[in-house]
């Protein structure tokens, strides 16, 4: 029994901390169940999981990642360049498996309750399954790494995946020697957590104090 | 302690069991901090949380939301409308509280670590708070309910949210009087869960099976 409060507050965005150990079937089993039983607008559950182990369909992942790194870092001013530098932003090698999440428009389709005046509430529902899975992770021991330094167009080539599905995550998934306590762009000097009390407005929308 | 599987497996999309019994300052503590302990693009916790009690505020949405009942039911076909009929879809006048989620892309712009080629993945962050809230409400004996029957446009306007920032959720919150087993609209025969081996693919996607 894992408590729900310790995995909130314990899971971590994990780069660096992987071992590669394997995942036991049922521990896997539990953990995609538990993304599966995500709330759905209209119970489309338009989500699907692509488990890449691959080690050749990982590097060349990698690589286009890297890519996409230089092409972040070419945008940044010398002082956050520098802050950047050192942060290492994925564990695609090192993570024992990779799951791809992907988000299937036509799922339950034309007439998908709820999405008529949301077009982007499919989408939604398909981030509500990743953090069901990231949680059940947490609890297991398992680190997760969510990569989004690339193109979608280019994840749907490797994977084959169809043009009118969309590729929601890519997640690092794995064994790690441990979670840090603080986040790694919080050690990093990036950028600090905001306090609670200022993403709470009551009753109506209320300016933020000046900085 | 709550078991993290309990609440994931628990939780329901509630729109009919709503007690109005009120809240306790503690636990709605304990929810929103959930919340806000959830993962987010570059550190940026883009996400807001607006905590609506009024009673005309909630009755001026909820006829709106009747209203896009209305428009969605003019879309079906004849056998969807007769299914679609008896299905509730709010519990706005019922729940003790409603939690407004938005999304605001100009926090930690405009160098946000991870955005530069996925526009959508702060959006995704707020998605992931909103589950977060969920979980810990299910774990508290509160009940959830996701309305997602409104035009963004008009929410803005009811509740005074700029022009740039994006509301994702309007969530109905508080005590029930239990929790179904089976999500309503399966209840209804609107539709059915999806078995996950139907939505897990080894290294590639795969085409489903022909129905």
């Amino acid at each position: 029994m894992t408590d729900l409060y310790d995995a909130i507050h314990r899971r971590r965005d994990v780069r660096g901390q992987f071992t590669g150990a394997p995942i036991p079937a049922p521990t896997l089993d539990r953990v995609l169940s538990a993304a599966h039983a995500a709330p759905s607008v209209g119970l489309s559950q338009p989500w699907d999981f692509i488990l890449v182990r691959d080690a050749g369909v990982r590097a060349t992942f990698h690589a286009h990642v890297q890519q996409e790194r230089d092409t972040f870092a070419a945008t940044l001013a010398p002082d956050a360049a520098e802050r950047f530098r050192p942060i290492k932003i994925d564990g695609i090698l090192e993570s024992t498996l990779s799951v791809v999440v992907t988000y299937d428009p036509t799922r339950g389709s034309p007439a998908v309750l709820g999405r008529h005046a949301i077009a982007d509430a499919g989408l939604y529902s398909a981030c509500l399954a990743i953090q069901n899975l990231w949680l059940a992770a947490t609890a297991e021991g398992l680190g997760v790494g969510w990569v989004s330094f690339y193109r979608e167009d280019f994840l749907r080539g490797l994977l084959g995946i169809p043009a009118g599905v969309r590729p929601v995550a890519w997640l690092c998934v794995g064994p790690v020697t441990h979670l840090e306590a603080t986040p790694d762009l919080e050690r990093h000097g990036w950028r600090r957590r905001r306090p609670l009390t200022e993403a709470i407005h009551e009753e109506r929308w209320t300016p933020a104090p000046p900085a």
